[in-house]
């Protein structure tokens, strides 16, 4: 338990702790038959948005290029949206809902001296919201942002916050996502990484694969008990 | 006229002179009733990987991220990919149908003096296949691949290739692109670009808008002309 309590946790946020497809029920609501078409298409865009922005050197904040995505994705399936509707649907994401398992395994791995920590492409304003949101405030050590390197993952700058943060190498922390192209990028960067591979789909094909991998984040105890005695 | 020939011309490759799409038939002869799917999750897995490797710093050649894309794609469907089979369905990227308008418009603008070239994320090899097989031989004065700096679009760098070729700066070229964020990033790169926008989707939100916009290369005499005037 001692060693333990040396060991840091970073999580990604959106999809990982936070249902991103969350705002799919908001959007049904807004336009109905369409909500999951376009939750998925917005979310789409962002991803897409992220990328380009940070391959062309052309930074704006993740609020920004989320409201960006979603009046392209309502563009293309020809769907009106108001200012406020807008607003309406940018806000869900100051309010997401948090995963049913998250708030458990946190606080059992707060209260196994873990540090947790954010590190997402969201702002600091959108992260802090969304964890008071879920009722995860005061379980993270670090909450960490892309908006301090104005660059999104995958980019080395993002993953570079949080060996920063905990003062270590990369390779004594685990990077956590659900999204399994950022477990690869954090890969690639030298954490060990846990992909939680919530929609049981392949592994991607990037010549990388994440230390572990489960369904939820129920399964990262076991990862983290096999990684510690394996790596300590 | 005299004029018209100093002005050179970009064209990306896939999807805007070959029809990426056309290894559908393929795909559908192998997995009958699952090629268009395959053929459209088979293009978006390359092109994020493209963006990945590109951000994480990861390059390998657009023919192996290619295989990789395929066989992500197919575990994703749950189709099996022997070897021949992954074997012919790349082969079909050294033959891919160039979209009816592209050999007349050619022909045409190198009638009119321009110099055309091409500026893709495929490799030498597979581009020059590729313009063999679609009839294109000798209407380019330069192939110029991503490989050379092994970085994808949108990374300036493999737009600095077509300044470079054309020893001009990029404000005195066209760049044409039927997929919209490579028009952006081209445009973000100092291009004059014109989006052969073929399936009639809305803009990128992504803070810029491409010079010029028309439904396939048939439309892009007029630009040219218009723009030609606008710009002497």
């Amino acid at each position: 338990m001692a060693k333990a309590s040396q060991r840091g946790i970073l999580f990604d946020a959106y999809g990982t702790l936070f249902d991103v497809y969350s705002v799919g029920s908001l959007a049904e609501q807004i336009y109905p038959g369409q909500g999951a078409a376009l939750a998925a298409l917005w979310r789409e865009k962002q991803v897409d948005y992220t990328r380009l922005r940070t391959l062309s050197d052309r930074y704006v904040d993740f609020l920004k290029l989320t409201e960006d995505a979603l009046r392209h994705a309502c563009a293309r399936l020809r769907l009106a949206l108001s200012a406020a509707q807008c607003e309406r649907l940018l806000g869900q994401y100051h309010r997401l809902t948090a995963f049913p398992e998250v708030l458990p395994t946190l606080t059992q791995l707060r209260s196994q001296g873990f540090a947790l920590a954010i590190l997402s492409n969201g702002t600091p304003r959108m992260l802090e919201s969304a964890v008071d949101a879920a009722g995860l405030s005061g379980l993270f050590t670090h909450i960490l942002s892309a908006d301090q390197v104005r660059k999104y993952k995958t980019a080395p700058e993002v993953y570079a916050l949080g060996s920063a943060a905990f003062t270590c190498p990369a390779a004594a922390l685990v990077f956590v996502s659900s999204n399994a192209w950022d477990a690869c990028g954090a890969t690639w960067f030298g954490y060990r990484t846990f992909w939680v591979n919530r929609a049981a789909d392949p592994i991607e094909q990037l010549g990388v694969v994440p230390t572990g991998e489960g369904r939820s984040l129920k399964d990262l105890a076991g990862f983290l008990a096999d990684d510690f005695s394996s790596t300590r």
